[in-house]
């Protein structure tokens, strides 16, 4: 904790693996791939589990809770399904000391099992929509851990749904993408471009994929949430019909949609600098942190008296406060130290602040003095909740800055190679798998998605030269 | 759904299966011993993750996720934990296409992962204490489904704390049965008694386990929470040590606590009744059903609107509302349905009582016309709330008179044979393991706990006829 982090622009890749480490946030487990996501970085995910649980309910979803194992034989039932996931399984042979019949493997995702329960639940057009959502972990097995992005276990959620049409499936698809949009947006100050995948990019099983790109602070592109659309290939796999108002018989429409603890890790790589984390306020899981300061125990009376009755009027005003009274600790370590971990502001207390009615109040995004001001105690719940809006918006705006002086438009391949070393490049594209594949093996950068938002027209796919209609997102990506 | 329930009666265990699959809690999932937990059942999940984790924020814990993998090798580092578990074990042989050199098993629990943790994390007397809890599920392999009762995988939270003495973790270990007791009496309405477990029931690894023990309807027991004392036997095997105040290494003490799924089986079948589930109102996931009463479309308008108006109301009055609005079904239907699913009250709105300002208000645990008022639809947010009150507490005192209705004392061997056979027994007790043992085989009952709450002095041991200082309830459990 008290070594100096590796500066961000020295050494990104170091600077995140450390600063994962150092704030806190989680430690590797000891089975090789698996992550302990410690309480401060937990807290963190709560406060991410309660932004999107409320809209997710607000939009007519339950939640509900499915076994970790499914029967080896489920994952086959859907051929692409099978193919995407089984170099990535964790299978259970052996239960209550005896080889199983049959092996089963711990989820790596829950279509196929949700396929089963959705057959068994679904009978008459009354019974859909069905809109189900799960927490839970699963299981894709990983050799080269980084924490929060790739690891064998992470933390999820997963959205399943049925409907009786394509249409509404299609609405649902989008609806989930939109929620992810705005979670990303207004809650964690990350501006992402929701757009759809290439067929190559498409997950295993789905009819399409809708994605969320978020820009790191290195320029690289992270996938941050996905919505599908499993059309009727799920329905099919696990016969899940039903009678609709003429008696007739009908496949369902599936959807499913996620956001893992991956988002962590845009968090920390789109708003961090050099000395540590920056939380957007509306996440974090203290929003201020109270340093009383005193020299003696004549100071110290007075002092931790203010400190007690100003964290009982902010936490009763709303305000997630923390109270730093470690006592042998140095303020500058205390600063030091919660800087790192990213608490938006930082309330210091001292002997003068008490006589004066007043404490010095600092904003993690502008280090230095120039983020300190000293204020009333008179109405401070006030005026920290309007630093912290202001910190909310400024953290967005600064990220959405960043994002669009790094998007580059392409006319050639030579442009592109250019641009792709320190951004995202946008492009016009008609090519196929084939030519995908080429780009991403010669440039390292992957089509990241057809950004929702197009300019229309037509004009030169930068790779082929052949006309194209969409324009396409590159990026070489986590 | 529409098929009448069996009576409790009857067949007690064929009513709770049938029960928790009718009223859309739970349903088993394809790999056997798997339990699906559907979104009523999980909403009611939800309320008991809720109501216990203020308590335990309350008292200073934090929560944080550990990893469902372990190395096997971690197990048999503490002998008697290896021994309790190894039985019931799932073992991950295979990870990506490989076969793992060392086998992984799914945690049963996870001791033996926080004590490799708190071995890295604590150093200093400065580091402790460690207040931990998880919320996740753990895997027991298992042959014989009961839903939440028994199966292989169920949902619970762990708790895990580190401490400087002995004393620290025995006051530690003594406050999270305090905290569960409290919210099985008060939140749940089941009164349980809080007691230790002899050495035979002890979990393994622990020095001291205590318990709430319930009885449910059919007057078995039921083991509804624990909380062990684990002395330094982790601490030991995997070198959890601090520095203390004299700069001596000093190994910590630990403890462990933990409440799962099962106690939805124990508000099933202390509360439940022939015609279905009884939710008691705190935890409830809807305190009241609105079913809305008309014959044309006429009616239908003014109806729905006063529907619609007292479920904001009684919505922005904090009260869970459920709207039932489905078309194709009869009032009469709905009124079934929603007492099987145990919703505490119904407000029931007709044309008459559009025009008189009114509902009817029905309480679930008076069937019949004898629960159910006319109330005016002023002020009927208190109403309801002052109903939901009156309630909680009759369900609290209905079963507190059923449980010590059904304890009775034993002098001897005969007496207790005749006890055991319709409750439970309370016995003076002086035997050993294998007395205890015995009393198990012969009876089928077993000792569930020393009550905290003892008469004092001494009494005859009614099985080895020795003097003893203990009381002892003895009962056919779950």
């Amino acid at each position: 904790m008290s070594e100096k982090l590796i500066s961000r622009s020295e050494d990104f890749n170091e600077w995140y693996n450390s600063l994962v480490l150092k704030a806190d946030l989680a430690d590797y487990g000891p089975v090789r791939g698996t992550m302990i996501v410690k309480p401060y970085g937990w807290a963190l995910w709560e406060n991410i589990q309660q932004a999107l649980d409320r809209r997710f309910k607000a939009t007519g979803h339950v939640n509900a809770g499915f076994p970790m194992f499914i029967p080896y034989s489920f994952l086959q039932r859907e051929a692409k399904h099978v193919e995407g996931f089984s170099p990535q399984l964790a299978v259970v042979t052996h239960g209550g000391g005896q080889e199983l019949e049959e092996p089963i493997i711990v989820r790596p995702t829950s279509e196929t099992l949700i396929g089963h329960a959705f057959a068994k639940w679904v009978n008459s057009y009354r019974d859909l929509p069905i809109l189900l959502n799960l927490w839970n972990s699963v299981v894709r097995w990983e050799l080269r851990t980084k924490l929060f992005l790739r690891t064998s276990e992470f933390y999820w959620q997963e959205g399943h749904t049925a409907h009786a049409t394509l249409t509404e499936a299609e609405f649902e698809t989008r609806q989930m993408l939109d929620i992810y949009t705005d979670f990303a947006v207004n809650e964690a100050a990350v501006p992402v471009i929701p757009g759809e995948k290439s067929p190559m990019e498409r997950f295993a099983g789905a009819d399409r994929t809708l994605t969320i790109e978020a820009m790191m602070g290195d320029s690289r592109a992270l996938q941050s949430g996905t919505s599908h659309n499993l059309g009727q290939n799920f329905a099919k796999a696990f016969d899940i019909k039903y009678l609709d108002q003429n008696n007739e018989l009908q496949y369902c429409w599936t959807t499913s949609w996620g956001l893992s603890t991956r988002f962590i890790g845009a968090i920390i790589m789109v708003h961090g600098d050099d000395q540590g984390l920056i939380l957007p306020p509306r996440l974090a899981p203290f929003q201020t942190v109270i340093v009383p300061i005193y020299k003696n125990d004549e100071e110290k009376g007075p002092v931790l008296e203010a400190t007690e009755r100003i964290s009982r009027e902010l936490s009763a005003n709303g305000i997630r406060v923390k109270v730093d009274q470690r006592e042998n600790l140095s303020p500058g370590f205390k600063f030091n130290d919660w800087e790192l971990r990213g608490v938006p502001t930082r309330t210091e207390i001292g002997p003068k602040d008490v006589a004066k009615n007043s404490v010095a109040l600092a904003r993690r995004d502008q280090p230095g003095r120039e983020g300190k001001q000293f204020v009333s105690q008179g109405g401070l719940a006030a005026t920290v909740q309007a630093l912290l809006d202001s910190i909310q918006q400024g953290m967005l705006d600064r990220a959405q800055r960043f994002r669009d002086e790094n998007i580059h438009s392409a006319q050639n391949y030579d442009e592109f190679t250019e641009v792709i070393k320190t951004g995202f490049a946008r492009v016009w594209w008609a090519g196929d798998d084939t030519a995908e594949q080429r780009v991403q093996e010669e440039t390292k950068a992957t089509l990241r998605c057809f950004p929702l938002e197009q300019p229309g027209g037509t004009g030169r796919c930068f790779y082929t030269g052949k006309p194209a209609n969409q324009v396409a997102i590159f990026a070489r990506a986590y």
